[in-house]
């Protein structure tokens, strides 16, 4: 049954929560009521940083990473290792390795990963760029950090089959156990890969940085 | 750890997001990510509309309900009958009420209950304005529809006390067993209540509007 508002301007807000994900009519309620309690100066605030967000963000024009201007602030920074680049599938998984702080190099944002069943394919995805900045011979690593689906098997391989033929060294991410797992709690997958890639002990003294 | 953002206008509106009840970080972050593959015209729609709710609505000037004119719908309403008045705490109550369809009569909301802990007097709530309602003596029954708390009993008495001289009905909404409730886990006051109060069993055929 349909919510019956008594105001058209609660109406319209609760309905724009509403379509956020992960928010019912309950919680965009809760919400919109929320922001009635708040200054009227607050609630301006709110309403213009969404606007400016959509119409002022961009992506940056090396990495396709969210930026407030043409270069982001990764790619413009003379500090960081330019030889070296992560290949993730979205903005949200630079945040993370940006949180690792272990990571000295720059990124590459895919914007997704090859998909078929959902129709996303090669040129839906920045690969043309990737393998142009490749191609331009400045690029020493290239570090494949996608999900570990299908998926993401696939396009970490159409990758690699696009850049093999340039000098250029193409590693991924490390599997194994999660650091705080117990072995009996891991999968089998995972508990295998773990013992045929194996390291030296003495590795896991070195904590630095890999750059 | 704070999260690191590319973006300042990225970091403004999570901020923002996360103000809201029951909104983390993470969540703000998927909403912020989901509103810009939105495009651009619905978002400033998203976020005027937030903003005009906030410099537009305004408190019914008879029943204090969220209204978008002077006074609200349901008050203006001249097929609702206005010598009933039902006596709730906030907006959302009056919209649970009217979803049930079962009430034809008028509302006040209180904006609250009193509680001294958390600072509430009676002056806070519209409980004079109740009573100048009262006294102007066009209201048959008052049907108190508050919170079965502590606080909500307090208040109950408190607008009890004040309306007692007048020619006024004083009801209250009915307290038992809820309908599919099962008696093993109902709780025992609500049980013992709903002995007490216990009704002819014809009236449980009478299912129609209660005006």
């Amino acid at each position: 049954m349909n919510q019956l508002y008594s105001s058209k301007l609660l109406e319209n807000v609760v309905t724009e929560f509403s379509k956020l994900p992960g928010i019912g009519k309950k919680t965009a309620l809760r919400m919109a009521l929320h922001l009635l309690k708040q200054d009227e100066e607050s609630v301006r605030h709110f309403g213009q940083a969404v606007i400016q967000l959509r119409s002022e963000v961009v992506y940056c024009r090396e990495c396709h990473n969210l930026s407030d201007v043409e270069v982001c602030e990764i790619c413009s920074n003379p500090r960081r290792d330019h030889s070296v680049v992560c290949v993730v599938e979205t903005v949200r998984d630079v945040m993370s390795i940006e949180n690792t702080m272990q990571y000295q190099g720059v990124y590459h944002v895919l914007g997704g990963v090859i998909s078929p069943m959902d129709g996303i394919g090669p040129v839906d995805l920045t690969i043309d760029s990737l393998e142009q900045k490749v191609a331009a011979g400045k690029i020493l690593e290239i570090i494949l950090a996608l999900s570990t689906t299908m998926e993401g098997d696939t396009t970490n391989f159409y990758i690699y089959r696009k850049v093999k033929h340039f000098p250029v060294l193409v590693s991924t991410l490390a599997r194994g156990l999660a650091i705080g797992d117990e072995l009996e709690y891991a999968d089998q997958i995972t508990l295998g890969r773990s013992i045929v890639n194996r390291m030296p002990f003495e590795n896991t003294f070195n904590n630095s940085k890999i750059q």
